[in-house]
């Protein structure tokens, strides 16, 4: 598919400076670009890039004004990111529209199937199961039974969702994700071994939610995990039972968050975060990477380090930890004057 | 199924303080409670829920004096969490009895099936495999070549389990985990490149252990890769090659042990703790969250931290730590004051 | 399969000292050696063992001197690590020959498989898809739509390679693995929720790379994120959109490498190490575990900690953390002689 600069404009209101008739028919990272493609500019660090790309067309802000000549067709948008977000996705739309059930797949008789529906081969839906209209069920998934997954949501291939699980519309569920495990809970008996606390509860997953590929989200001892509408999970995470993550919450890959702790809507966490069970982090908190979380956190709060501290004073606090051995030959040379001050006042 | 307070009485050995015909039909958090539900109290922090929860009937500690009045049936019990487990146990005892061999599914003919065995959808199960009596194998799980797996062990959706491993009774392994994947050893060359070191060995599982979702357990490079009887482990969890994991020890999520590491029995590991390799971890040694432990630790020691410390030494140097800026402030303020002071004497 | 130490000190052009006769059948560690089973001592901390194994052949390197007499027989040659290696290859090639094609699985009808392939039951290989020859492809296995993988390349049970992935000839992918799942992308909007910012990217996996059980590879919001060749990346890492990883370098469990990051070659880190996105890691540079990396580091650098510092400040910083306690006795201590310094001064 080719598309020209006009129309692009068009659909992006944007407007365009250069060749109207260019065409490109692919995506490009502007700092790659390629005769042919469409790059963007929205990271004011990248704006070299755009002196030197071969990209045909770059999308640019409004407002932005190059410091040399550019070769390229601009198009000019609010917004660069949306922008080249809403191509996407609608380059991406027109490609991924597959549907019908490919066999063998196993879909339980008293199990209930949306139209328009897509089931790959191997997918596994179970008794009572309820899947909305439009969904896609990758090849390999599994769906327990009771479980119920809402309208237009993409479940990819080997996704694991175990019993009682509640999947709202439009969510996107990536491969080898496992939602509803058994939360990890033990009573220890007297002999030093641990008798399993059967979890009974279940995972609700809100609409527009997207979890990342092999993210586990374990189900309640009872009552409900639960993942709130618009929240976007990454990789590799681990959301333990009686969770709550709240509404657009975003959370990078290899973040732990252990049991019955709620954390609050729009918040953000980098990667590889800890946070401990049994605590409250509140709407808005900003959490740096490898942060290691043990109390609950205040709406609205950043935090960095582990322990975890407040921003500023983690800051103040590396400046001087980088700053150790010398402190200590300060320290070890401040010892030695007061002795010799001493000394000194004792000859007198 | 709906059960009277008398009845769950008797079968907890406990007694009922309230009314005894008052019956239930589900569980809930004591937070949460819902007329018709059974929740328990065995954390003090909660207690203050008891006064204000709906559930109909609250298990407490047989020694447990409330301090306002209740308006819920108590059952009295000698451990609450432990009653609650035996309750959630039988229930759900009742809810899964899965059994027979869906198809299609793949059992290899040189493979031995037990009786009462579950063989879900899309499950294959490889040459001279063995599986246990009452074990439950779902869907699509791999099972490789020369397997060994008990009786009453389930095995949840698209588990992978690599040739040769053994896998004990009562066993339960979570969806996504991966049993018996190379161990990742290379041998560096001199052009820079790796070789790789086959892995010939195999994983051991002994009777009662959990696994929990998406960890993975790497085969012995030679000889076997063992955890012990009753050891549970979280989800996201890796264990290197050639390493043992003591009985009954439990680690949460995210936690990773380098090859060849020996930990002992009755650990506990809190989450995304790190283990160096080629080390010991003594009986009983329990291990804060997000720990570095690059040593090995002697039996019944409690460590924090990254580097790991004893865990008194470390809470007291996070004290300090965290006055670092006070620190070095008053460090600056003592050079000048000495300045001053040996200006003065040197005046003298 | 019985091998005499001569045949074995042959094929790997070592000398035999003791029973040139002796035959073995297996492999085993020399702590754990038995009768009729061949070690390696390479470590010279196992070197204790020798003088009590009782396996009955050892290899040593040529110019190993014992300290002791020892009752097995020895096989001197270069470099036991990988003569081990070379051995137990031949061993495990022996053993593992399968080929052809289980039934049930999924061959679309316009993709392309290669000669002496083996495709195992429930494996889906999509539209247009390209498998070199002797390809292995286990049970389970999800290939996309238009996804190239070479000859020789093994796939085991369960991975899951998303549309377009391209992966070089013999590389090893272990089970869970999953490739080509999206970018973490999303454009905040203005009422808090995120816009999904379609990969519309791909990832590339050149030769001879071999990759964990259930790591997870993203793939480029545009462009492809490359794995080059001979890079070996253990269990449950994340490598993010955009990132590039560049020859022969390995990486340990439970790593993340955020979005856009470039890492050179013969690069290693060990587990847990988190990289933040867009930065570079030069070739040849070390990161020690846990360590946090949030700038770009020259090549040939060693880094520790988190924050990473350069390897030797590291180790003096950490000297001085942990007596952080005694540091500020001592500054206490300073302040009291100070100020009586001072009163002393001042009385004269």
């Amino acid at each position: 598919m080719e598309f020209k600069a006009i129309n692009i404009a068009d659909f992006l209101y944007g407007t365009v400076e250069g060749d109207e008739n260019i065409s490109v028919s692919n995506v490009s990272r502007i700092e790659e670009g390629k005769p042919g493609t469409l790059a963007f500019l929205a990271n004011p660090k990248y704006e070299k890039f755009l002196y030197e790309t071969e990209a045909s067309i770059v999308l640019v802000s409004r407002n932005f004004v190059p410091e040399r000549p550019v070769s390229c067709t601009l198009i000019r948008v609010d917004d660069p990111y949306q922008s080249i977000a809403s191509l996407l996705e609608m380059y991406q739309q027109a490609k991924m529209q597959k549907s019908g059930i490919e066999q063998p797949s196993y879909i339980d008789s008293s199990a209930t199937i949306g139209d328009g529906i897509y089931v790959g081969a191997f997918a596994y839906v179970g008794a009572k199961a309820i899947v909305g209209k439009q969904a896609k069920i990758y090849p390999q998934v599994f769906i327990g039974s009771n479980v119920k997954i809402g309208s237009n949501t993409i479940i990819y291939a080997g996704a694991k969702i175990y019993d009682d699980t509640v999947i709202g519309d439009n969510c996107i569920i990536h491969a080898g994700v496992v939602i509803g495990s058994d939360g990890f809970g033990f009573a220890p008996t007297e002999d030093g071994s641990y008798k399993k606390v059967p979890q009974v509860g279940n995972v609700i997953i809100e609409d527009d939610v997207e979890i990342g590929a092999n993210t586990t989200i374990d189900c309640s001892t009872m009552g409900s995990t639960i993942i709130r509408k618009g929240a976007k999970l990454d990789n590799l995470i681990q959301v333990a039972h009686n969770c709550e993550v709240g509404e657009n919450t975003v959370m990078a890959a290899l973040t732990g968050i252990a049991g019955s702790t709620k954390v609050g809507k729009n918040c953000m966490f980098a990667g590889q975060v800890g946070i401990a069970g049994h605590i409250t982090i509140g709407d808005g908190v900003k959490i740096g990477a490898m942060a290691g979380v043990s109390n609950s956190i205040k709406a609205g709060k950043t935090v960095l380090g582990a322990p975890a501290m407040d921003h500023d004073r983690a800051l103040k606090t590396y400046v001087v930890y980088r700053r150790l051995p010398e402190m200590r030959d300060q320290l070890i040379e401040l010892q030695k004057e007061i002795k010799e001050l001493k000394s000194k006042l004792n000859e007198e």
